[in-house]
């Protein structure tokens, strides 16, 4: 073994990093692609996640877990997917963690799924340093948010795998800038696969959902 | 001293409760009216601000400090509205606290101020919790992130103490739902003041200014 090879597999895995490399173990074994979303507050995770799971659902057996500090809303409208969804309540932490996934999909069987998308809590910060054992981990962007968001909330973008714009629909009313918003995500994460998507005329959502489906192994 | 007064004042003060309080002291010796503000990331913050300081910097003394995880890019559009301004890249930090608050008004003369803003990292949980020595804390929300946000987000609610919708320009476009949105901030904080103004029209900004010169002592 080389001595890089040694100091990544040496490197101290912190309790969250424990917890999710045990889900990651499991979601392997059970055959589950475990997708992760996030994002601001109000970018439209969940009428693009409720869309997701509409569409997908026909084809794949779906289903969600929801993070939010109050309310189980999120979860009553994913559940008119028809989807299993259950909703996380974190009280006043900021982000999911590992334990909390592992707790809520407790009663469910895992290889009874294809996929599984988490969102996460309403946060461009915290949510980035925790992994929960997905796959990928695409974090959403809105075009009302303005186009700097990469710049000014660098860690969320280099650790997603993928970026979707939501809300397209929009992007004439509030003056979005598409090369400059393109420029500041390559600028933080070269490469990273872009794409843009309105949960409302459903523009874009079917490249969206061939990456997802390209995401299972 | 009854119980309940002296339960009160034994409450365990931690490390930024302590820093938040000998700030506020110097910030009342020194007759400055402090207001931060808090949002989720592209609420318009910066907008909003840049407005408040051109408009009541033709009467008033007034000057901004700004966090961000990464760049100064606020800073510097804040810069144009000639007031001084300050920006604290926190790094990786989620929210500002009073020690950094503290660290970066250390050059200035609070007495020759007015008004000091303080705009905070965008984040719609973590801020919550810490007090930066403000007289006053107003909320954004703006009409693209969706009327749910209170229910969602209660303790940024509870904390504040006044409520601004932002983007109403946007209003329409977005069918954003006025009433649903009064009534969740009342059901998480009843008789929050509450303003609606749009950076670009300038609608409402008047009541806004009202409200920030009335916290003035």
């Amino acid at each position: 073994m080389t001595p890089r090879l040694l100091e990544v597999r040496q490197k101290v895995l912190n309790k969250n990093d424990l917890a999710a490399r045990s889900l990651r173990d499991r979601f392997q074994a059970a055959g589950v692609c475990v997708i992760s979303l996030v994002s601001s507050p109000g970018s439209g995770k969940t009428a693009f996640l409720e869309r997701i799971l509409t569409i997908l659902g026909n084809q794949f057996r779906v289903a969600a877990l929801v993070g939010d500090l109050a309310t189980d809303n999120d979860a009553k409208r994913l559940a008119r997917s028809q989807a299993p969804v259950k909703q996380i309540i974190t009280g006043t932490v900021c982000h999911l963690d590992a334990s909390m996934v592992n707790a809520a999909i407790d009663e469910w069987s895992l290889s009874d799924l294809d996929f599984l998308f988490i969102e996460n809590v309403g946060n461009l910060v915290c949510p980035s340093s925790y992994d929960l054992g997905e796959n990928a981990r695409a974090v959403l962007l809105s075009v009302t948010e303005g186009e700097d968001k990469p710049l000014k909330y660098p860690s969320i973008f280099q650790t997603a795998d993928a970026a979707v714009i939501t809300k397209v629909d929009l992007a004439e009313a509030v003056e979005f800038d598409r090369a400059e918003a393109y420029r500041n995500i390559n600028a933080i994460r070269p490469g990273l696969p872009i794409f843009e998507s309105s949960a409302k005329s459903e523009d874009g959502l079917e490249d969206v959902l061939n990456w997802f489906t390209s995401q299972r192994r």
